[in-house]
């Protein structure tokens, strides 16, 4: 190989490495073709080349069918690497196609936190089918993690940590670590805990740090005071939100007695990000939670109760109309106009919904903002109303050549939109307030208010004022 | 101190750890009352006894006029460990408040990464001010970053890393690490990368697995292959999906001829996730980039240009409800349950809609899976059609006794919302493919599909059927 060709096949691989960033659509077609033909060696052949987490993006693109078939054909090219990977519903698939022997293979090749994952998709009869094929060890961490409730820390936590005493020297633990046996040591980490003799976390120590310190140094010279803990019951999002907030690589958990229990990763952290994003997006628009599902029928039955809610909602709305349907008959540039007054409030809300969700969500708003926040709500709806009340009105007249109705229209519209304004942001706070998650429901609350409400006044109005 | 007293002290210390997931109210009311007061020393005193990241998040809780007045009245509360915590939206009231000399102070103080955030929220004098007080090489540094375009992966990157080439030890790599100058290399990194002759990036060694091995062992044997590499020009989001699919705690980046420039790190990865989700969530709603604004007249802003939007739009359904007015007047059954049909399209559509913008931005949208996702899409639509027309049609005749009212509104139910479901997928997707942000502007699309096609649906099928 000549020298000057080198540079050529480097910018290559980069072009390679940077384009992890798309889906290998000819590995896709590949992996399909084989399933087609019921080719197992093919099936393993294409995924077997690829970084486990490509392989994974590849299996996330076939249906559920061929997921499953693919798994049955080639169960080796699922091992415990590619299922790390997986996102939750494709992992569903995959191991709905594998036996219990399989399974416990890949769990025990997985880090713990992933074969956490892995173990909760599975069904309670499967479930301990896998646990008794498990090593002891394996099996009782597992059973001890899935203790604790779905969605909370304990679930993202690995109990393989690396911990010394302060009173340790930094050559002291570097010994100590290179002579531990790679079993009792997590695969990779980025701090080292210090603790006292109970066993209470006090700071840590960054391996760039260690690395750069000189042996002899104590390690309470070098150590960091601890920024955050993460107790097992806390909610991933609230663990989430110290990550953030900290900037953490990893975060110590601890038990009641504030004892070192064990340890949470910064990637797993990014993967709870994502799915409470997608969660609360999803909730706001009326979806629930299997909401990325595969087949039509889950597509179906993630969207029917949401908008059952919402044919009821409408209907409501639909009553207040009708119960102005006299006036209506006599001026049909009523029925014309309406809508719009109900649009324009229900975008509004939406509106103020969404930054309220973000707002509670990434704890912008709190106890000490939130009359602040409220009444910016509010006035920002009054503003509003006021300019499309002056929009509105005068649009009206020109339409159908009434002042009363450009009157009429422009009051309703002002009134909506400071109540959807208010809809918008109290709403989101009451719901939290009673527990529930702001995102969901909220709509639907908001929605209604902004339609029921609309409709009735623009009538209401119009009745007193026109007839 | 009697021993018996340590545990409880021990678990108090971690209750306030943990405790980090909220705001501390008790500070906020202090500064806010120092800065009534314009007590500058007790504005000092309330932020400096907090950790940085909480003296940020006090900080964002204060009003855009608060902050500005505590940052003139204590200027060195606001060093380079706060500043580089506040969000966007606080950074700015603060940099407002302070003078080119304590904001290049403050810039000397911080990460290089924060320091890049902190420049760009600077206008254009106060930009050059600043820069011609730091020191020549961190404005070489800044004005190098700054050439990068805005939410691009080389506005991340810091140009501190530490690499090595492939023939040294682990051993040569510890010594060189230990006696390099400290600021030549990076405050905090997690690994360090492993360089051909050329620079190329050809792996990387975990500080973990370093710790582990053997002085006399070669880094090659050591180094894990790269699984990804950014390029400066990547977009920050197609970088953070890198960061999300390899599980990458940092990332090489690498130049036009692939050689190693800089290097991302997973905390700055974590924020531009925030970033991301809150602009799409926002963008969905129809809110601007300044959606989290502060002042009444900022919120203002961000939601007029898309209720103008809404109510052109609005106006647009309006005028297909005039057309049919001779039938309302005859039949104001129809002006009570159009609006029926038109808001179960728009939920239906939002529900699709979301979905579409939450499996495009993860990647689960790939040309190998976009006909299925469109088929699944649109027989979902067909099948929710179904079920309500079944539910309404009955409901419409229950309510106004007629049987052909009841098939009119069950056919207007099934045509929008198998609209619903077409536009809820191919909205997104078609502006995506135009190189749009599929978040952007696809509500209005949707619902004005849903709302102009559901009121001609319904009002035409009635006009036809029972005239």
């Amino acid at each position: 190989m000549s020298e000057t060709n080198k540079p050529r096949e480097n910018a290559m691989a980069t072009d390679e490495l940077a384009g992890g960033v798309h889906v290998d659509a000819q590995a896709v077609d590949d992996v399909r073709v084989a399933v087609a033909q019921r080719d197992a060696d093919a099936v393993e052949k294409a995924l077997d080349e690829l970084d486990p987490a490509d392989a994974a993006d590849v299996v996330e693109q076939l249906s559920a069918n061929e997921t499953q078939a693919a798994a049955r054909l080639a169960p080796d090219a699922f091992g415990g690497d590619v299922l790390a990977e997986l996102s939750d519903d494709a992992l569903e698939d995959v191991v709905d196609a594998l036996n219990p022997q399989q399974i416990a293979d890949a769990i025990h090749e997985m880090e713990f936190d992933d074969a956490v994952q892995l173990v909760e998709e599975l069904d309670d009869d499967m479930r301990s089918q896998v646990l008794d094929k498990l090593s002891p060890t394996v099996r009782d961490s597992l059973e001890h993690s899935l203790k604790f409730e779905e969605d909370s820390a304990g679930r993202l936590m690995q109990r393989d940590f690396v911990s010394a005493p302060q009173f340790w020297t930094v050559g002291h633990l570097i010994d100590y670590v290179r002579e531990a046996p790679p079993d009792s040591l997590p695969d990779v980490f980025y701090e080292v805990y210090i603790v006292d003799p109970a066993f209470h976390p006090l700071g840590s120590v960054a391996l760039s740090t260690l690395l750069r310190a000189e042996r002899s140094t104590a390690l309470s010279k070098v150590m960091a005071p601890l920024r955050a803990v993460v107790t097992p019951q806390m909610d991933q999002e609230d663990a989430a939100y110290l990550f953030e907030k900290y900037d953490l690589p990893s975060a110590p958990v601890v038990d009641a007695e504030g004892r070192l229990t064990g340890m949470i990763m910064v990637d797993d952290i990014v993967e709870v990000l994502q799915e409470e994003y997608t969660e609360d997006m999803l909730a706001l628009a009326g979806v629930n939670e299997a909401g990325l599902a595969d087949t039509i029928m889950e597509t179906v039955r993630s969207r029917v109760p949401w908008l059952a809610i919402n044919l009821g909602t409408a209907i409501l709305a639909s009553a207040v109309i009708a119960t102005f349907s006299e006036v209506i008959s006599k001026i049909v540039a009523l029925a014309v106009l309406a809508p719009i007054v109900a649009s324009m409030g229900g975008n509004a809300g939406t509106q103020g919904l969404a930054v309220a969700v973000r707002s509670i969500a990434s704890r912008d708003i709190t106890s000490s903002n939130v009359r602040r926040i409220v009444l910016r709500e509010i006035s920002a709806g009054l503003i509003n109303g006021l300019i499309f009340a002056a929009i509105m009105g005068p649009i009206a007249y020109l339409w159908f050549h009434s002042v009363l109705l450009a009157i009429v229209i422009g009051a309703a519209m002002l009134i909506n939109l400071l109540i959807a304004g208010l809809a918008g942001i109290l709403v989101p706070l009451g719901l939290k307030k009673l527990g529930a998650d702001p995102a969901v429901a909220s709509s639907v609350f908001v929605t209604t208010a902004t339609d029921v409400i609309g409709f009735f006044v623009f009538l209401g109005l119009a009745t007193l004022i026109l007839l």
